[in-house]
C-alpha cells in the first residue's frame, strides 16, 4: 500500500493498518461494496466489452476506468487476499494483453487511429492508469499479465514520444516516474521529465477551450498557480514533483510549492475542494469560489491528496498533511454513499433545491444533484475513490532515520506502534510503542490549545522520545470566517469541528428553506451532541443542527449549506 | 419598425423616430458599422457559402445568422433606404430560394437528414428567424423572394408538424404568430399554439442535459419560473404571450406573467441580464446570481426586451417597460463596442483579471474575455444586436384610443409629437405636441422624486392632457442593495444613476486590483461629473471613479466590478 516510494526526499512512506474507525470502516466498505459495485458497472456500461471487440461504448478514456478499478483491486488484495478480486484482475490482465499491439500500443477506442488527437484522445492518460495499476500489482503481488502489458506500453511510450508530444490529460508523468521507482528503468523517468518540460512550449494544438485548459499556455515553471482543468493541473503537479524529486530539480519543486501556496490561499474551498467551475471543470480565477456552483470534483480531491502526500514526502512540512487531512475528510469521504453504491462527482457547498433522485439503472450526468448517483456518463470518480480507499493505509505515516512520523490519526497499528483513538469524533490520541523510540506527531493547524502528555503544543510537528504518548486535540466547534475577497460567502461563517467541516442540511431543520437562515457568530457554536459529530446550534429564533458535510445527502433529497450568513 | 403587431391587447405599437441621442447614435452605428461588419463575417465564416453548396461550416444553426442579419437589414432599410443593403437582401433571398426543396423544406446543414434530430437540429429555430426576417421585409417593403421562401417554409412546417413534434430551441412559435399577424393566415397561429401546448408533454427525447434545458420537463403553464437555457426559455415565453393574446388565453398569459415575476425577483441581474450559468447557458436556481461567472448572454437580454414589450402591449403595465429599459441600457447597449465591430456575448458583472485581447482574424469562444470580440464560434449575438437596434424605434411608444403612451425617453419624434431630452445623461424630458392631446408618460420605478410640470408624480404611468409637458426625473446617483438571499453579493452595493448601472473599471482607478476595494455606503455616491454619466466617489482612502457599465471594456483589458463591498 505504498503508491509513492521516492528514492530521494525527506520522509519515507510506511504503512498504517487500520483497526476500524473512520477510515477502517470505509476501507471495509470499499472491499464489500464499492469495488464490487464498480466491477458491476464497468461491465454494465461496456468498459470491459470494449476489450472484447464489441463496438466501442463510453467516453474516449473508458479504458482508464478499468485500470483504475484494477489498481483498487490490487491494493485491496495486498491488504487482504480475495479470490474473486484475483479472478477479476486475471481477466482484466488477459483482456488488456489480447488488445495490445505488437509494438506495445493499447487502446480500445483509437486502435488504427492511434495518436490522431493528442489533445482529447486520452491515450497516454489511459496508459498512466494502466501503469499505476501495474505498480500497485508489482508492490502487492509481483509480476503478472497486466504488469507485463504495462511495461510494454511504457516502453512503447518512451520510443513513440522520444522527441515530441504530450497528452492533453496529464497522468502518464506521475505513472512513469513510479514505474521507474518500481523497476529502476531510467527511461521511464527521462520520458516523464520530457513530458513535464515540453508542456507549455506549447506542445498541443490550440482548441476553443484555450491552452490553459490543459496547462499548455506557458511552461509549468512559469505558472503562478494551478490553472485550467483541475484534475489535469493536479495530476501534472504530482508528476512534476515526482520528476523534481528524482532528478534533484529544486527549482521545479519550488515552483510547484509556490503554485500550491497560491492555490490553497485563493482557489480552494474550505472543504479542500478544488476546481470551482462547471465549465471546463476549471480552477477559475483567484477567489472565484461560489458555494452553490462549486464543482469541486471528487477526482480533484483525490488528486490534491496525492499531491499533498508527494509534497509532504519531499519536504516533511506539516502544512501538506494539514491540507491532505482537510481534503480526505471533506471531499474524498463525501463522495461515496453510506452504502458504498453511489457517489458524488461534484461536491457543492450549497444545495439550493432538493434535487431529483438519480436513476439506479443507468448513468447520471456528472454535474449531479442532491443525492449520490450509482454511476456517471463520465465516471472517473467512483474508481478513483476505490483505489484511494484501498491504498489509504499508505498515506498516513512515514519514517526517517528511525523516527516515525504520524501525520494522520486513526485507530490501528504502524508496525509495532499502536495508535488508539476515536478520531475525528474525539480528540484524544494514544500512541504506544513496545520499546522506547522517537516519534513525531502532527498537531493540525486548527488545533489551538492542543496538549501532548499534558503539555501545551503548538500546531506543526512535535517530536519526542518515549514509549507512550497522549495527544489531546481540542474538538470544540468553531466558526470559520472566509477571506473577504471571496464574494460568494462574504458575511458568512462555516462551522468546523476538528478536521470536519459541518453543514446545515434541510432534513434536520425546522424549515426546508435555508436561504433565509442566519446565525449569531458572536459566540462559538454550542457543543450539544445529538449523535457522534452532530451538534446543535441554538440561534435566537431557531435551533439549527449542523452535521458533518461528508455525510450529507444520505437521507434523500434535501437542501444544504456549509457557509451561513451571520447576523 | 414594428416587430410585434398584436391584433388584440391593451396597447398598439407606434414608431419613435430618433434624432441623435443615446439610441439614435447607436442606430446610426448599426447602419454604418454593425450591419456591414456582420455581413463581412457571415461571409467569412461560411454562413453564406453554406447556401452556395460548399461543404457545411459553422454551428448547426448557421442559417439562422443569415436570416437574423437579413431582418436587421430589412428594418434598417425601412428606416432609410440603402442600395447596398438591398443588394445584400436580394442575394440572400436568391440563395435561400435556391436551397429550398419543392415542399418548402430549407436547411443547408441537414438537407437529406431532415428532422433527424429535433432536440439539437435547430431546423425550426432557423425557420423562425427566416420568418421574422420575412415579417420585417413585409412590413417595411412588401413581398420579395425571401418572403415567398418564408411563406413556403411556414406552410411546410404547418403540414409537417400538424400532429406532433417541437423544436429543441423555441423561436418558431413567436415567428409563426407574427406571420399570422402579417398575413392573416390562421394556420400559422394554430401551429404556433400547438407547439406551445405540446411542449412539456414531454415532446422531445431526454438528453444528458435533461428536459428542463429545453423547457420540456413540464407543461409551460405549470412552470413557476423561466428555467433551463435562458434564450430558449425567453423566446418560448414570447411565443406563448403571442399565442395567449391572439387566442384570448388569459390563463396562459397569467402563467407567463407569474413566471416573469418570479424570474425578475429571483433570477435576474441588476443589469437586467438573465441566465447566470455558463453550463447550458441556464437560468440556474433562485438567487444563483454570481457576478464573476454571470453568463447573462446578450441574446437573453434581447429576448427579455422582446418579452417585456409583448407583456407591455398585452397589459399596459409600466413594470414591463421598467424592465425593458434596464435591460436595454445595461445588457443590449453593453454588447457592441464603441466602433460597432466587436461584441460581448456574455455580460459578467465582475471581471477578476484583465483578459486577453480576442483575435481579429478568427472567431472567439463565446464565453469571452474583458474586451469584445469581432465574431464568435457560435455567433448568435451580433446579428441579434443588429436587428434589435434597427427595429428599436418600434419598442418605445404605443397608442390607444387616441392616447399616446411614451414608455422610453429619447430625443426624436413620434408622428407629430416632439420629445426633447438628453436622457439618460440628464433627467429632463420635454414633450411637445402640435395640438392638445392626451399623453401618458412612464415614471420609472427608480425615479422617486420625479415631477411633471413641477408637480410630484409617483412611479408608474401618469396620463394628462395638454400640448407641452416637462418631466423631470431625478438623476442623483444612488446605491442599490441586493436581496440578502443572493450569496454572491451579500454586503455589497451597486451604483446606479437613472436607468444606468455603473461599475468600477480598473483603468480608471488608482489600483488595478479591485478585489480589496470597499465603499462607504452610508452616504450616497458623490455626483462629481468627469464626463457625461461618469462620476467620482470619494472614499476614505481612495477616489473611485464609476462609469456606466455599458461602456466598460472599450479601452483595453481591465478588471471591473458592478457590486462593491461596503464598509
Amino acid at each position: 500500500m505504498k503508491p509513492v516510494i521516492p528514492s530521494r526526499g525527506t520522509l519515507e512512506p510506511t504503512v498504517f493498518a487500520f483497526d476500524g474507525g473512520f477510515w477502517g470502516e470505509r476501507q471495509e466498505l470499499n472491499r464489500s461494496a464499492i469495488l464490487p459495485h464498480a466491477h458491476e458497472w464497468i461491465e454494465r456500461v461496456g468498459c470491459l466489452d470494449n476489450f472484447r471487440g464489441k463496438p466501442f461504448r463510453g467516453p474516449l478514456f473508458a479504458d482508464s476506468d478499468v485500470y483504475k478499478h484494477f489498481e483498487g483491486l490490487a491494493w485491496e488484495t495486498g491488504r487482504r487476499p480475495d479470490a474473486t478480486f484475483e479472478a477479476w484482475m486475471e481477466e482484466i490482465g488477459a483482456l488488456a494483453a489480447a488488445n495490445q499491439d505488437a509494438d506495445g500500443y493499447l487502446n480500445t477506442r483509437y486502435r488504427d487511429a492511434r495518436y490522431s488527437d493528442l489533445e482529447w484522445g486520452h491515450e497516454l492518460y489511459s496508459y498512466g492508469h494502466l501503469i499505476q495499476a501495474a505498480v500497485a500489482r508489482l508492490r502487492t503481488h509481483g509480476e503478472d499479465e497486466l504488469t507485463q502489458v504495462a511495461r510494454r506500453a511504457a516502453d512503447h511510450v518512451c520510443r513513440q514520444f522520444a522527441r515530441d508530444g504530450v497528452c492533453g490529460h496529464p497522468e502518464i508523468e506521475l505513472a512513469l516516474v513510479e514505474l521507474y521507482r518500481a523497476t529502476g528503468a531510467e527511461r521511464y523517468l527521462h520520458t516523464a521529465k520530457a513530458f513535464v518540460d515540453r508542456r507549455g512550449g506549447p506542445a498541443l494544438r490550440d482548441t476553443p477551450r484555450g491552452r490553459a485548459y490543459f496547462q499548455d499556455e506557458q511552461p509549468l515553471r512559469a505558472a503562478k498557480a494551478f490553472r485550467g482543468h483541475a484534475v489535469r493541473a493536479l495530476y501534472l503537479a504530482c508528476g512534476a514533483v515526482d520528476v523534481a524529486v528524482e532528478t534533484g530539480d529544486e527549482e521545479l519543486l519550488a515552483a510547484i510549492i509556490a503554485q500550491w501556496e497560491h492555490t490553497i490561499a485563493r482557489r480552494t474551498y474550505v472543504t479542500g475542494g478544488m476546481g470551482s467551475r462547471h465549465s471546463d471543470e476549471d480552477f477559475g480565477e483567484d477567489f472565484e469560489l461560489p458555494s452553490d456552483r462549486a464543482y469541486s470534483e471528487t477526482c480533484a480531491g483525490v488528486a490534491s491528496v496525492m499531491l499533498c502526500w508527494r509534497l509532504l514526502l519531499a519536504t516533511g512540512e506539516a502544512r501538506f498533511a494539514d491540507q491532505a487531512e482537510r481534503t480526505l475528510y471533506n471531499v474524498v469521504a463525501t463522495s461515496p454513499a453510506q452504502d458504498g453504491r453511489a457517489f458524488f462527482y461534484a461536491n457543492p457547498l450549497h444545495q439550493r433545491v432538493p434535487g431529483e433522485i438519480p436513476p439506479t439503472d443507468r448513468e447520471s450526468p456528472r454535474a449531479g444533484t442532491s443525492t449520490r448517483a450509482p454511476w456517471f456518463t463520465v465516471s472517473c470518480c467512483p474508481t478513483n475513490i476505490g483505489r484511494t480507499l484501498a491504498s489509504l493505509s499508505g498515506y498516513l505515516a512515514t519514517s526517517r532515520d528511525g523516527t516515525l512520523q504520524i501525520h494522520q490519526y486513526a485507530n490501528g497499528t504502524i508496525d509495532d506502534v499502536r495508535v488508539t483513538t476515536d478520531y475525528p469524533w474525539a480528540g484524544a490520541v494514544t500512541v504506544q510503542a513496545d520499546r522506547e523510540r522517537t516519534i513525531s506527531l502532527r498537531v493540525p493547524a486548527w488545533a489551538r490549545g492542543a496538549t501532548l502528555n499534558g503539555e501545551p503544543v503548538a500546531p506543526g510537528s512535535v517530536t519526542t522520545r518515549g514509549r507512550e504518548w497522549r495527544l489531546d486535540l481540542p474538538m470544540t466547534p468553531r466558526w470559520t470566517r472566509p477571506d473577504p475577497r471571496v464574494d460568494a460567502i462574504r458575511g458568512c461563517v462555516a462551522a468546523e469541528r476538528g478536521p470536519l467541516v459541518y453543514c446545515l442540511e434541510s432534513i434536520d431543520q425546522q424549515h426546508d428553506d435555508l436561504d433565509g437562515v442566519r446565525v449569531d457568530a458572536s459566540a462559538p457554536p454550542s457543543e450539544e451532541m445529538t449523535a457522534p459529530g452532530e451538534f446543535l446550534f441554538v440561534s435566537e429564533d431557531a435551533t439549527l443542527q449542523f452535521s458533518p458535510y461528508h455525510s450529507w445527502g444520505n437521507r434523500g433529497p434535501s437542501t444544504m449549506r456549509v457557509w451561513t450568513p451571520h447576523t
